[in-house]
């Protein structure tokens, strides 16, 4: 079979690729991807000349135009609002934790991330969240976001057994496994619901 | 300069050239790291049976041991104890946050770590925390943290100038600019500190 010429590439096909590399692998390496997609280094970087930062800008769009929130509910309050943004975020990266690090290593430029970012941004203001706290609310909601995308690809038994299994932690973990759901989701919505009640006390208007 | 011979290696030395390989680099690669030594792969795996997982666990340790809270201060409440468990856990990890996505990757066994969780276990149990959520709370600290370490490594403009520099991210980006002290943290206390608000209505006593 003849190989791939460079017309049949293009920079959709490039940042799936590098979705599936970074599922199968756990890392993104050009010159891998380029193998993987049978074109040479210089082929790849004709289509994203801006390289790894470009192609992980991409994956942030591609993830972003499919599961992140832009758009508001009519009636639905901030919180409810908030709730669906991170969670519908936190699942979008949990299916795919090991991109999580690549994202924060770099700013956030792809349209469609900046989009649910500025909805995210008014909605809180409306809500009554000041100007001088409101990035750290957005960044809080982050973090709880991304620590749980990548707690998401934890192994099954995060914390190893306890020499003591009277102990409160070997208890607490015999009682998180006898839950049914998924316990690193169960874990997010206790703290998104947390993290929620009391950011209400930083409205400055009802 | 004669290659150094093997006795003069140590897992404590391949440790902490481990942790240096992650803050230089951003990974961690066994071959590399066996060059960095001056030695062959095999004498380290002489000393790392375990390979990668246990090289890992141990640059866990090692810095669960330097930077993790494990002793109560007396008179000390639940939350001002979690505040300073939390807080410290994230400097620790806010200064090498390229160990972070290799953490939540496998199981905690290094003991240092697990008193840690102990000690917050035990902490919560005796705040009234119920055994059914006081993993999930400890999971959404744990999310906290390691979100906001990754996002401590994040590029001094986490977002690229808005198009409208009147819409309300760019308003609130331009906010927190001008304020003093590091973004990255000050979003982590106005995090902290609502999650442990939110947290505080889980207590089944006061």
């Amino acid at each position: 079979m003849a190989r791939p010429t460079t017309p049949l590439l293009s920079r959709d096909r490039i940042v799936r690729a590098a979705l599936d590399q970074l599922d199968r692998t756990g890392a993104l390496a050009l010159p891998r991807l380029a193998k993987d997609l049978g074109v040479s280094t210089s082929s790849l970087y004709h289509h994203v000349k801006g390289g790894r930062e470009e192609v992980v800008e991409g994956v942030r769009g591609l993830l972003s135009a499919e599961g992140m929130v832009t758009e508001r509910v009519p009636g639905e309050d901030w919180a409810r609002f908030v709730d669906r943004w991170a969670s519908r975020y936190r699942a979008t990266y949990a299916a795919h934790p090991a991109v999580v690090p690549l994202l924060t290593a770099q700013t956030v430029t792809h349209p469609a991330a900046l989009a649910s970012y500025e909805a995210l941004a008014d909605v809180l203001h409306e809500a009554g969240f000041a100007d001088d706290d409101l990035l750290h609310a957005v960044t809080a909601l982050d973090d709880l976001v991304l620590g749980s995308a990548l707690d998401a690809g934890a192994p099954g038994q995060v914390w190893a057994d306890s020499p003591d299994p009277g102990s409160r932690l070997a208890r607490a973990v015999r009682a998180t496994r006898a839950q049914p759901g998924d316990r690193s989701e169960r874990a997010f919505r206790l703290g998104l619901e947390s993290l929620l009640v009391g950011l209400e006390r930083l409205r400055t208007h009802p």
